[in-house]
């Protein structure tokens, strides 16, 4: 039935020949991913493609799309956006683009972008990747180590190198097959989840000292300003994981992590156990997400930011 | 062929009916897991089986095995030795076994123990539960969800949750046969990869003070005394991956880390990345394991005993 579906939306997406592939603010692995191994596939048939250069892309990302990357000469016919849950995740570069987004890709269960052509959504995927894996094998591409790299990264990043609770028999079934490329993911694995910098092993170290407990010690908090980045000299690759950090602490059923902007809002980020619905508790305070990750912005102090937040998860623990 | 070698090794072993299942000093998930499963799956098919009760197994292991414990009254005609790399892994307590081991499973690239009957030994397998869960396809045992998460312990905590590079594409293969029974694998996880004690953070803190760089920052040492374990409160399910620690930092191709020993001793663990082969390191300071991680005994001060691995390691690094 699904893979039904997303056969209609392959042949509907076939048609043309010249896309564009849009990615989502602050990038993540599963969005770059997405759009380097669906570039691939796409050239990979006969099509033109290019990735739109993303102004927030991170060191870690770049190499991977760098070849990609759209010149300014390119005027595509068609515009695929993968990985965005909304228009508010569009990059600001990417503001002329919002009401010509052709196509859609994604797993976010509360999807706000109408696409003009076609939209496929599957909420059961734990990466975008995934569902670009599935159109892979129905375009009967080849995956060379490249291709399958992207995939990795994507659906690597997306499930915590297979650690959260999105993942799935599919998600492992799809990593065998990569793995069987010759892809060097312990290299890859590496990068994105062990390495760390020192800057990081200091800023870790200031978080903890800050980090305090609600509800019993059901709930812990962080709260990471911009003195704490300057003077620790992280970039954007090493924070891109520390959400997960307050969750991770024995007892702890939903994590918050509050980040304070350069604009003085606050962006806070939500991680749960199945105790909690994440979403829930964002949606209630104007964001949004995934059940076990979610996020929104704040106005204020931090530290009322977190109040606030503790008071929607305290509605979920009884 | 090796599919071959196997199924000759489970028939020699089925020819019996009463078994005790041995497992290594210090157990990890890898030996508990396929100590569980094998159990199970020798049980499924009308054997009488056991686990020998491991007086060193730690409490986030201690569920999965318990009902399986081998009571005082329980005489085994036969018993198998799973993950066992040498004699000298053996506990304590199973010092009657030296000569009474009759079948040996190992994936471990220098085992060194001679089994009176047969021994399987398949140095490609990431976890011993990876041949277990052959022999189980072999055996044609349905998998249930304990044995199942046996397994799926097994290997998820030889390989830090599908990250290092021991993971190949059948050990993904494997996970998404395992999770296909609706394992919780999620709560797995989390205790096993995720879940920190505020002790354990404290330590992390101590740790990551003392922490030094040798070799152009090549290689990072860290040196854990029972001092800092006691003022902490932490216990060994707290510390199992701190060996991991040193060799994350950016910049780091070889790892050190030393453990004070309640008798005086530094028990020492190397990590590696491609650039140093780790069990060579270790066997040249009388010690072993695998490529990526391996480990050796030594005297004396831990800050001396951390010089001479480096200077194992720097003859390794041009």
């Amino acid at each position: 039935m699904a893979a039904n579906k997303l056969k209609v939306f392959l042949s509907e997406l076939l048609e043309h020949d010249n896309f564009m592939l849009l990615t989502h603010k602050r990038p993540d692995g599963d969005t770059i991913g997405s759009a380097v191994a669906l570039c691939r596939a796409l050239r990979a048939v006969g099509k033109t493609a290019f990735v739109k250069e993303n102004p927030e892309i991170t060191r870690r990302l770049l190499p991977y799309v760098q070849t990609l990357t759209a010149p300014d000469s390119f005027k595509e016919d068609i515009t695929i956006a993968v990985d965005l849950p909304s228009y508010g995740q569009l990059p600001p570069a990417f503001f002329p683009y919002r009401e010509k987004i052709d196509f859609l890709i994604d797993h976010h269960i509360s999807n706000a972008v109408n696409a003009n052509i076609s939209s496929y959504i599957n909420t059961k995927a734990a990466a975008t990747g995934e569902i670009i894996f599935d159109m892979t094998e129905l375009m009967d591409v080849k995956f060379d180590e490249k291709l399958a790299a992207a995939l990795y990264i994507s659906i690597a990043t997306d499930t915590g190198c297979f650690l959260y609770s999105n993942t799935t028999s599919k998600t492992h079934s799809i990593a065998a097959k990569l793995l069987e490329t010759g892809i060097d993911f312990p290299n890859i694995n590496r990068e994105f989840f062990e390495k760390r910098s020192r800057a990081r092993i200091e800023l870790e170290r200031l978080i903890y000292n800050g980090m305090r407990f609600y509800l019993d010690g059901k709930v812990a908090s962080i709260y990471i300003s911009i003195k704490m980045r300057l003077r620790t000299g992280v970039d954007e690759d090493d924070i891109d994981d520390l959400s997960t950090l307050p969750r991770r602490v024995e007892g702890v059923v939903a994590g918050i992590s509050a980040y304070e902007q350069k604009d003085g809002s606050i962006k806070m980020s939500v991680r749960t156990t199945e105790e909690v619905d994440a979403s829930e508790v964002c949606a209630a305070l104007g964001g949004g997400g995934h059940p076990r990750a979610a996020g929104c912005g704040m106005n204020g102090s931090a530290r009322i930011a977190i109040l606030r937040v503790v008071d929607e998860i305290s509605k979920q623990i009884k």
